[in-house]
């Protein structure tokens, strides 16, 4: 631990709420130097939806290094490009009848974000983009400008611009549709709030509190944009590839958004990694306008390209995910019920789920408990006050079972101080040192 | 090819110049699908300074893959990151008495300026920072505002404020130091250039041209940043791990810069990997404050501690690295000499090399001919009138020749008329479909 | 008018809607070229409370001009600064219990906005203004950026940054109080509404249709500016000067702005001039910080002085504005009661009226019929759909019947059909060419 | 003055330096409450070049105002308007083969500033605008962005975009032609300096130090201009309407500049006042795009065209500027070579001079001292080490004699300790009290 103290930066921040040195992963399961084992409830902060090292995924990555396939080439054509573009075509896009072509940013989400938001402006040749409270899109400052968290905001340390904030679903209560006050401003030459390029949205807000837009205020909200001629973005990093039960996240809604951004699992096996969708006609980018070294990672092709292969032939993954969101959704409302006193409240959609505790501290000594007992799982919202749910999608019902139950036991001995939490521990021996057999 | 035409987007640029699909690389060679070999002198851009997929780091990365080590584990402390950490203080900091603190940025070059852009802004309280005429540092919003590129600039569609531009050593033509007026600015209350966070600068500007500051252009830069307390940011993210002839490529003038960037060649093996050194004091990030899912690309520290241990254990390669830039140098000014009619200059340092042809065309025409010949090589600076030399490091010396003798033959072709290449083919035997045996 | 068309720019605007030569005015009246006379409803858009050239005033002035008075002084001490200032103090301030520094900004609206933005952004130390939607505080880059005008803010061409827009009293229709929404993004740290330095309001918005907010409102407004610690500037320039029925337009409202912005009629005479009040712990300007030629009119401090002096001597002036504006209140609530089919609306507080007409070509069309009959009057909002009453606050009776008189033959004529105009012109007699001879 | 210490803001500053309360004024001497006549050579910083209270223009003002001709129009067509449109065609614009449209923007520089900076991005479709080191262009925001004192530029609060810092003639010292600089940088696409719509500059830099451009350099301004389709903007406010020795300060230049800017002394009493200037071709703008309250006041319309008939009729008032400017000169040069200590220089251009006494402190220290004998002198520079020469060019020969011997006689105490001024005000009997006779 010696030497992370003395020379990495304060800038660390998960290392602080899990201390541990953490040297193997597998599956749902992280473990630590000592051999501790972790169930793993964050799981890349959405980035592992096929679990750790998935194996499928694992040999074909090992074979591609092995081979001297390609590892880095700028963007050059590549037969693992080449290989993930079919099986992108086939597994994603055709099923759907979505058209899109993709470009490779470089391989963050905050990238994705960039290229995004300045493909809409050029394209539409306007500067304002329409943002919701408690958006986040990443921290270079094009994206930055469009996160509402001041934490993040506040470390620009420069102007913040070309962005207006609009409400986003139910933040003005229920009842109002924030969508009419986005339609009042754009019909009202005299808002204030400049005809926009595009509007860009999380369907689901997962840094923002595990928010789930409605499915009707999506479709009203791609109503607005095509009424003002608007260009929609879905931020689908951390809702796609799955997490919310279907691959995009926008896809039960039945909207057709202008410009998808993808990244943390699409990789499938956590490698950097991310791309921009858009309809064609609206790929006026000049060559290399918008570059980066590492846009194109070969090792993500050839993962991603397994990924796809494996999990979205059909719809069965995309059930599953539904069943087992279903499942937390159960466990979660019997949980806020038995033990919020009346101030809980669940929400999100498919495996992408939250607790809103109200108070972050009362959040933070939940997962502190949960880690005390081998749980890895986080907070999320403006005060931390939402315990989030993000397991790999892959999960077994056991794993995804006795996660749940340390939680209960953690909210129940913060909430009611009762301390029911080792029998629980016994009961699913996922004690420490335990070898990861199973998986 | 055709799933590239059918959906990857415009944006692409490499895949132009060179439109094969690539499928294997090893050492300083591409092969394409139909097994034709192309030696390599763009090198990932930098990215591949110890070769295509080299055999003792890709053997350490397919065993830490093999065994389940971590792929992803957003910013928790992992084995691979601590021994990193440790291999980097030892044979990097600690022989070059340097003291830094490291940030993990998101994994790419503009995410580190990023990191760097954010972190003086916020320790000095300023807005300001100073850049450099030709200066290239990013595509994202905050570094795209201090890039010089008006190709990038202008895909923007926003902004690009908190930036004074200054003229780059050379750039107001010799006998003009530049930091002389940058002094001046700053001394002048009423300059309009208003007291910067920081000066952000290239050592060696590799897409403004290979411009290389001059040792003691860099001296007074540090000196003029001391007198105005402003700090002092290297971004060697190109010229950086080894390529001017010094791990980092200011060793050689002496100075001690505030903060430093590293990306492309840091991994070692082309994986997306960034991180921003600075003086401990400086280290006033709140936890969390700029983050990012991939910070901390695990496969990368295995890698890039097997290239700092393979590579920088002592000085060995580093002379190998002078020495063959010694070469270039030499070979680069015979043939401006010989073939460039008083007009082509030779720039850069070590093994970051250019020969300016004043013509974009005519450069073009240059490497297109060299592509012919089976050598990769790109062209740089503001109208790409610069074919710019980034073999890798490891490159041996036959290849390095061979490499040159095609650039030669082909300036000679193009500048002269004369097809001599053809027969420098022969001497050398690089031959179209040749396997790649001898390495 | 051949000199017009050709040297003046094409920027002019209500030249165009009332396309004459003036040449003289006094009272309620212009009066061009050829003799005719005008009534005026749009009295220098607010800038001629205290009607055109008034005697009292003129007499001070030329008085003052005829003994060598300083004319321009720049910011130095002078009696006349000095005397303007007592009287200020005298019958404004101290009745009304208020304790204000006055500064002397250039004398344009804009420019005592701009100094009032820049005056919050300094104390607080933070950089954004929350401002509201349909607000109207200038062209100035500043100010502008404070503008809802698209039409206004479309002319930057430049970011206009530093400013979040909220819905103002009403926007978001009845039962919602928007104020409630500022408290919450205030309240959420992820609102991406950063922290402001304050909050700039209009209490009735003059260009933005005559929006009226309510004085429940206006209490919030100041509550949620205490809670957060944020100043609240009232920009009183158009409102100011007793149109809306007290000398500060949220004096009913019973709130004590930290800033107060005021030009238009503070003269009285229709002289550039713009002060800027605050509260004296506010005042941390450095000497000269904000500064311009023309700070401090000295021929306005004379005018100034006696219109204080004259009109606010005590409440009764006051009282006669609060009548005649129940007065317009009633007439204009009778013709959209009986004229608006439903679709009209009466807004605006004491003299400061409006009539929605929802068609901004209706209400040109009402307008232009008007100013047939030598009724200058005109249009605000965001489709110009508003028509807008600001007659002189010293209208004879005679006159205010009259005008209105004429505006409700107008609206009968270009909703009904019916045309009664000549009628009305008949009976109160002002026919074009008449000589201003009760005045 | 207790009122002034009471409710005055602190961001008075020429009232410090001259603490009385003054009260009339007439040609070049101001007065104060308790009699005391002041020699003026500061004039309203350029604003009275043809004295206080010219009584020529009172005349007419009186009688205008007398005879209730139009103080407020807005911008209506008023008689007063057409007939100073046709005297500043008559006197201006013909016998200069100008071709120019005129815009009455809000009466002061500042916002005349604006205007021409949005009509240069607006015709252009460009943002960024080139201004030069140490020039001075206002105060409000957008005027700000291009001002280069960082006392001003600090008060802004927010950031200030859109432009890029040059240096001006002479910045980098002799033999250096700053529009080299300024070429290179447009001509390099890769230079970081975005294509601007527009280079703004003042030809005599007056509150940055009474800089005065060469006329070469200004002629090459005009060509770097063209070269790249640049729109060039001179900004005379201070060194127009004949400070320098011709109407417009570029005339000897023999340069045609496209938008020109102008106020200060343009209205000739002193009185608010400002336009712009350009090319017909130019004139793009919307009707009421750049509005204001206060845009084209009547009042400075009478006296400005009574000012063009007097002064500038034919060339005999700029002959006679032009003999002034060369005495101010000889006497400052023999000034600096017998007092200067080899320090002083001189610089400026007609009656607009300075002596840079390269200390600040021994600059006040000098123009503390003429106060102390009656005259109100002032400084300029970044570190106010600039004594600066702005009396009226109605100044007769004898004032202007006896103020220079006050500065002569102050500068020979302050550098020398020779205490000589007394005898200096005998022999020009100015001495407190003096009724103001001769005028």
């Amino acid at each position: 631990m010696k030497i992370f103290e003395e020379i990495e930066s304060e800038v660390q921040s998960y290392a602080r709420a899990f201390p541990r040195v953490f040297n193997k992963a597998q599956g749902s399961y992280l473990f630590d130097e000592e051999g501790n084992r972790y169930l793993d409830f964050l799981a890349g902060a959405g980035t592992l939806n096929y679990g750790h090292n998935n194996p499928v995924l694992k040999k074909k990555l090992v074979e591609y290094i092995m081979d001297d396939g390609i590892t880095h080439g700028l963007d050059l054509h590549t037969k693992a490009k080449g290989e993930f573009l079919e099986a992108f075509k086939q597994y994603i896009l055709e099923p759907r009848g979505l058209e899109y072509v993709m470009q490779f940013t470089g391989p963050t989400g905050t990238n994705a974000v960039e290229a995004a938001m300045k493909l809409a402006r050029n394209v539409t040749g306007r500067e304002n983009i329409i943002t919701f409270t408690n958006g986040f899109h990443g921290c270079s400052l094009g994206a930055l400008a469009a996160t509402g968290n001041s934490h993040h905001r506040g470390a620009a340390g420069t102007g913040l611009g070309g962005i207006s904030r609009v409400p986003f679903d139910g933040y003005l209560g229920d009842g109002i549709e924030t969508t009419e006050y986005l339609d009042k401003v754009l019909s009202d030459s005299s808002s204030g709030v400049d005809h926009p390029a595009a509007v860009l949205v999380e369907t689901v807000q997962g840094e923002g509190g595990i928010n789930a837009a409605s499915m009707s205020w999506l479709k009203n909200l791609e109503l607005v944009c095509k009424k003002h001629e608007i260009l929609l973005i879905v931020d689908d990093i951390q809702a796609g590839c799955g997490r919310t039960g279907t691959f995009f996240s926008f896809e039960p809604a039945g909207i057709n958004p202008d410009i998808v951004t993808m990244s943390k699992s699409l990789s499938g096996y956590g490698l950097p990694f991310a791309v921009v969708l858009f309809r064609p006609e609206l790929d006026q980018w000049k060559p290399g306008e918008h570059n980066g070294t590492f846009r194109g990672n070969n090792l993500a092709f050839v993962t991603a390209k397994v990924a796809l292969e494996t999990y979205w032939r059909d719809d069965s993954f995309a059930k599953e995910i539904q069943r087992k969101g279903a499942y937390i959704e159960a466990r979660l409302n019997d949980m806020a019920a038995e033990l919020g006193e009346g101030n809980f409240s669940v929400r999100g959609r498919g495996m992408m789920r939250g607790i809103n505790c109200i108070s972050g501290e009362l959040a933070s000594k939940i997962t502190r408990e949960c880690f005390k007992h081998n749980l890895i799982i986080e907070t999320s919202g403006a005060d931390d006050q939402v315990v989030k749910f993000l397991c790999p999608l892959t999960i077994s019902d056991d794993e995804l079972r006795h996660g749940l139950d340390i939680v209960e036991s953690a909210i129940r001995l913060v909430c009611k101080g009762e301390d029911t939490v080792p029998s629980c521990m016994e009961k699913y021996s996922i004690s420490p040192g335990e070898q990861c057999s199973r998986l």
